[in-house]
């Protein structure tokens, strides 16, 4: 038995896997395969219209929303939310909490803006999330990171803004309860809390769609893809059909409220014991720890090699830390069982036990 | 047992979708699922460093050229190979041979490029492939469309060109001998010859790289991907892996010179029925007809609906053609076996039987 830390692609309900599994050679009793299924058979537009649907439903997207699947990932997103954001200022406020939040304003000047970084916890690095933010009402939107996957921030709560907010929520999607209706744009990689990577999820207010003053190629215009509602081209299919199962699979077992409560629970169990731990520091500011992904170093490495073989031979994967930050994460997206926060915590307090 | 005609999409080997299936579950003895794994482990690192080296091997890629897996399929890729071969004059030669040419054109102007229409086959609905094509020498690329899947057209020689030349190779690529030297830039959506919808494969003359004339966002920049060994942000991992698996599967069956002698083989059965049958006529130029996606309609309307029961009956899926031309097309990529194209030679020759 393997217990998936890994930062992403993730761990998915093992349920999901058996259902995704069998649709390679038997996609809804059509006798093929999902990978060769025309995304323009009834079959796989039920799958997408489902798709669409359930993300609704599962964060409660209100009236005036609406939702796409498209390619490319985050970072294909910094570049397209900012592209359908400009008007008139082209000035854009965002907030750097790191990696994903210095490439997003990348792509900002690329789209043609000029990206105003109004705080960073750079001088830390990013080990906190920068609070009491003044979001200036003169630029065109406001961007920020809900969670940092590799510092292991998380914004606890969001940001008040008078201007259009734009939110890459890759890797805290569908992890806790957040009002869609504060959002202008939210987009998301799919390959956290969501599905197989391939896909990344937009989450659009209608109303600013076809708005932007700069010119934006077809793929890039979000309006495209919600027109043709995720069908503009030949969409990441199998991708599609996983996050849709998962989906399904979120529903049933009491949605977003049930997953964040959970989700508090195995955070609340490991920050625990990394804080009474004597083997252990957390490594960002305790406030802002993410629920997703918990960085944490050894207080001395003398033993390290020691505690290296003792969570392999538990079965742990993928919790070696991120080079920026050194040491150990474990990110704990909602498929991962608090069982198997239990069998890391275990071996935290043998390592004590054994080397304190 | 299903006989898959679908354009895409489409069938891949039986073996490959049960090594697909398999993975799911259990990828390379990981514990795993191919869908959990980070695209970071050393297991997949090693799929993806297959996967562009076979596509080297498959094609005879010489040195100099740069394999690339992106995300967005050939309707990003108009816009990527536009805004990487933006020289000086900014303006571009394209053939139209239907659809995804004019989209291609279309892109070129959203790239900022000047988009010249050196010649078209719209005058008779894009039947046939223009030929004694000047490809003028003042312009930046030359672009073209190897293989029209609508229309069901196919070049069988290609154009010379004094500049360089883009070929967007989407639904022939794998599927007959190509001398990539020819070319500055071959991309093609993979989910025809190469493996499931979601990755695209860019095929790169390593000099063209960083010589564009306009401002390139991260994404779109080949550069980005040729550098970061299609590895820039997290690829579309399932995608990747089966067409791995899809291509170790064409190099040991005899790669793409005996898919091409087979994909022959299948042509010159189907089109000598449609040639020899009355029942039915082809609809595009004799000497244009692809290989890859066959378009025909019925000579008479009057029995279309006994034909269509009897196909159906047959296990025949995927045949019903393109709205823009009607009647219908049977795609037959490298993985129809010709025993499937048999049968629906067998259905048309009872067809004529019954009816003519």
């Amino acid at each position: 038995m393997k217990h998936n830390f890994g930062a992403g692609p993730c761990i998915l309900p093992q349920e999901v896997f058996k259902e995704a599994a069998e649709a390679v050679l038997n996609f809804d009793n059509t006798g093929l395969s999902i990978l060769e299924v025309s995304h323009r058979s009834k079959e796989f537009v039920a799958v997408m219209d489902e798709a669409m649907d359930l993300v609704k439903k599962a964060l409660n997207v209100p009236q005036g929303y609406s939702v796409a699947f498209v390619q490319g990932g985050a970072s294909l997103g910094f570049l397209i939310s900012a592209m359908n954001m400009m008007r008139d200022t082209k000035k854009a406020a965002y907030i750097n909490t790191g990696t994903w939040s210095s490439k997003a304003i990348k792509e900002c000047k690329n789209a043609g803006g000029t990206p105003i970084e109004i705080a960073s916890s750079e001088d830390k690095n990013f080990n906190y999330i920068p609070k009491n933010v003044n979001v200036p009402s003169d630029c065109d939107y406001f961007h920020f990171t809900s969670n940092n996957t590799i510092f292991g921030t998380q914004f606890k709560e969001f940001p008040k803004s008078s201007i259009p907010v734009v939110c890459d929520m890759s890797s805290d999607i569908f992890s806790r309860e957040i009002n869609v209706a504060d959002f202008d744009i939210i987009y998301a990689g799919a390959q956290k809390n969501l599905g197989p990577a391939g896909a990344t999820l937009f989450i659009v207010k209608d109303e600013i769609l076809g708005k932007s003053s700069v010119s934006i190629p077809t793929y890039l215009n979000l309006k495209t893809h919600v027109e043709k509602e995720s069908m503009f081209n030949t969409p990441p299919v199998y991708s599609v059909y996983v996050a849709m199962l998962n989906l399904r699979h979120l529903l049933a077992t009491g949605g977003v409220p049930a997953m964040a409560k959970a989700n508090q629970a195995k955070a609340d169990l490991i920050y625990g014991e990394i804080d009474s731990n004597p083997m252990f520091e957390g490594t960002t500011a305790k406030e802002d720890r993410s629920n997703m992904n918990v960085t944490f170093v050894l207080t001395d490495e003398t033993h390290k090699e020691e505690f290296d073989k003792m969570w392999n031979a538990a079965g742990i994967v993928g919790l070696k830390g991120h080079r920026s930050v050194g040491g150990y994460r474990a990110s704990m997206y909602n498929a991962l069982p608090i069982s198997s926060v239990q069998v890391l915590v275990d071996v935290m307090k043998e390592f004590a036990n054994k080397y304190a």
